[in-house]
């Protein structure tokens, strides 16, 4: 099996000069690493051409495919983003009816406004003890498709963010006695079905479109993905061509070897790894049963082992100041805050240190809460609800907007995403009315400190409405 | 000034342990080198957010603002691809009329049938000694603003991948008096304007929308890019939401520090890197007048000095043979063939050593040479003037298509592009009528072992038409 990395390594030792680009001519410049530079390259001899691959990328994507169980896979360098756009723009046609998880990344949003499609939302379930959403269901999806029968394909997010799993191979069974496609934004799941025994992937489970962030979970880099296509409902052409459209014509060298080199090391040491980090997981879940205030999202088989989810509700503290004491105070940086919890994030590349230091900080931390309702966000699926007179994302997003302040807002048309980020589901999608209780929860996101896309901090909060 | 480099520098040294994102957790793993993992951060505490710079990407955003005498500026992480869609997107409404060079990059194509608009198109001149397209003029551009007023947006490449650079003032000052915005892909001209006296870029030149990669012809990684934007006839909120459509939402920091750290190179070393660079161009043009058969497209104010266009028109080798001689018996890889030339590409970050060994390689080969027609390709603007019941792009590139023997598709209506590659502007865009021409060309490049996009070889050429 050649190898991007080492083929890239071996060319940079040759004596050719690039009389093309890039501008750096492999060599170093200024202040980065020189390596950075000498593995750069551009489409030359022998490198092949992600765009139309014949060589060493179309063989690396075979790989990838074997490894995931997919019938054909596809490097991404613009990252879980193209993967999404690309998915959704292929399965349905310009103006399409697309089931949709109301938890869906931004990017699902995007393309249903690029696409001008029609969407029907999926509210899932809230673990209103924990204050998260929880994957969306088979019985939700099968509803959903009997009240709708025009529908052209299922978007599902698993894991979620916060690590919950669905039933996918149950969704997708569901989708094809409709002859639809299911699409998964699994993103958060390059690690799963890599070994016999693990909870499987949603090629595994039927998915006919799954979408991978290689860099979240896998020795990858950033903004690296994969996206993996089977069965015959899904048409391969148009799927190359919006990959085509929602790439760079100028791909990263760096980024693809990246890729090659995260599967490269899952392959080589992928199984002893993962033994490595379920024992790891084990032991530190275990350990963390001696909080008394601290509550972790359980591991209840539909939960990724690799997302802590540290409950600080009913504390006196919020998610946002437990992050905070992590960092300060421990040196340990959180994946992210929200209102009634942190979220750590491990992954098979984590050193036995890491899981000793945060179950000691947790530890430390836990014995000096107290109990209290700094935290209370009565956090519930209602919320996201829309209203019937929803105005739809394809024309909303285009109408004229004003800026009001944030309470000014309610009963209007949201002429913007707000969208808490991490993790980047939008709040409010345009067109969507927006209600107190999605208000209420910005100002709280705002005042804890949270960083909320679509709304204009000056010395109020101001959103963005559709001018009437 | 705070730099990207620096700060992720500074950061890899800290003890603080990454409970987040990426996977590798900021170590080494398999074979490439670890400095790549150490700097590959995500948007944690105190480096800021892409998608909402407050922090130190704004600063750098400013300063590349200052740098290219922009009012605003933005870091691209997926390439002058996303920033061909963004300009496009955001200039027009859906289903807007967009007047655009017919030698624009595919990516603009792309952009027409996303945003479903109604494409006119400029013919550029061809330059038939050469066998390139010129830029196109100031008097088509207004003639055609003349003849269709209904036009909301101009867009034109300048240079073009060969270096032909446009009258971008006069074509803005038009685009202008129609109280329409011009778009430049400037692509392939990071390198202008960023010094006193020599060429100056299109934001100098009063265009509203401009696009640099970055990596082209300055030291940055492979895949960046700017977009420039200036005046009032751009929406900048509408331009920020493309531009968070078609980026990943997880961009690579190693990419924004490649741009960083090209910028801080332009500030720190261009004047006496520009110096140099137009020392070696000067004295190697010199010395290839000796020459008796090869030719070179000649610097005449409106050639980029970079690109060194070498012409086999009229000797017994075809570009591709001469690209082929270049790199085996002299290791000098060239930017591309085409049928009657080989495109060499020298940046500020040349060694000496190249303009000398590139020199020397072209007199021995010129030496060899014979006169002869193995080049004649009879290249002329005709070719791409697409017949008048074209189906457009928008219709056309989602209708049924059947594969079809090349020749056996004159006459039909393309389903595909066909597209080079490089430079990756179209010879055939779906819905235009398939010319005798146009297929002789098709059948000509792959003979010649040239790359074409959007063919099928089989034991015969296939090409996608539409299915009436």
């Amino acid at each position: 099996m050649e190898h991007l990395f080492d083929k890239l390594q071996a060319y940079a030792r040759e004596e050719i000069y690039p009389c093309h680009m890039p501008g750096h001519k492999r060599q170093g410049w200024g202040k980065l690493p020189k390596e950075l530079y000498q593995l750069d390259i551009t489409e030359i001899e022998g490198f092949d051409n992600l765009h139309q691959p014949e060589g060493i990328l179309l063989n690396l994507q075979k790989k990838a495919a074997e490894i995931y169980g997919a019938e054909e896979s596809f490097y991404l360098v613009n990252g879980s983003t193209c993967g999404i756009l690309s998915a959704v723009s292929c399965a349905l046609p310009r103006g399409g009816h697309l089931l949709m998880a109301r938890n869906c990344h931004r990017s699902a949003y995007h393309a249903a406004y690029l696409r001008d499609l029609k969407p029907s939302y999926l509210y899932p379930p809230c673990l209103e003890e924990y204050e998260v959403f929880d994957a969306v269901t088979p019985l939700q999806v099968r509803k959903a498709l009997e009240r709708e029968p025009h529908i052209g394909a299922v978007l599902i997010v698993s894991p979620t963010y916060e690590g919950r799993i669905a039933d996918v191979g149950a969704v997708a069974e569901i989708a094809h006695d409709k002859g639809i496609p299911l699409i998964v934004d699994e993103a958060h799941g390059a690690h799963l079905g890599l070994r016999r025994g693990d909870p499987p992937n949603s090629c595994q489970l039927g998915a006919d479109l799954v979408v991978h962030s290689v860099h979240k979970t896998l020795p990858s880099l950033t903004q690296t993905a994969l996206l993996h296509v089977n069965g015959s409902l899904v048409d391969r052409e148009r799927l190359r061509r919006f990959l085509h459209i929602y790439q760079s014509s100028s791909p990263s060298y760096l980024l693809m070897a990246g890729i090659d080199n995260a599967l490269a090391y899952v392959e080589k040491d992928g199984d002893r790894a993962m033994d490595r980090f379920q024992k790891h997981m084990k032991e530190t879940r275990k350990a963390l049963r001696r909080c008394r205030h601290l509550k972790f999202l359980p591991e209840d088989g539909r939960q990724d082992p690799g997302k802590l989810l540290i409950s600080v509700k009913g504390t006196n503290l919020t998610g946002k100041q437990l992050y905070d004491i992590l960092l300060q105070e421990y040196g340990l940086q959180m994946e992210m805050a929200s209102g009634s919890y942190a979220l750590a994030m491990f992954t098979l590349n984590d050193r036995e240190e890491a899981f000793h230091r945060v179950t000691e900080a947790l530890l430390e931390i836990d014995g000096r809460l107290r109990e209290g309702t700094e935290n209370f966000f009565r956090w519930k699926e209602e919320i996201f609800r829309s209203c019937p007179d929803a105005i739809s994302l394809g024309t909303a997003w285009d109408r004229n907007t004003e800026l009001v302040p944030l309470e000014g807002s309610v009963g209007r048309h949201g002429g913007d995403f707000i969208c808490p980020y991490p993790p980047g589901s939008p709040l409010v999608v345009p067109g969507e009315v927006i209600t107190e209780e999605m208000c209420r929860l910005v100002r709280k996101y705002i005042e804890e400190g949270l960083s909320v896309q679509g709304v204009v901090l000056k010395d109020e909060i101001f959103v963005r409405v559709i001018m009437p």
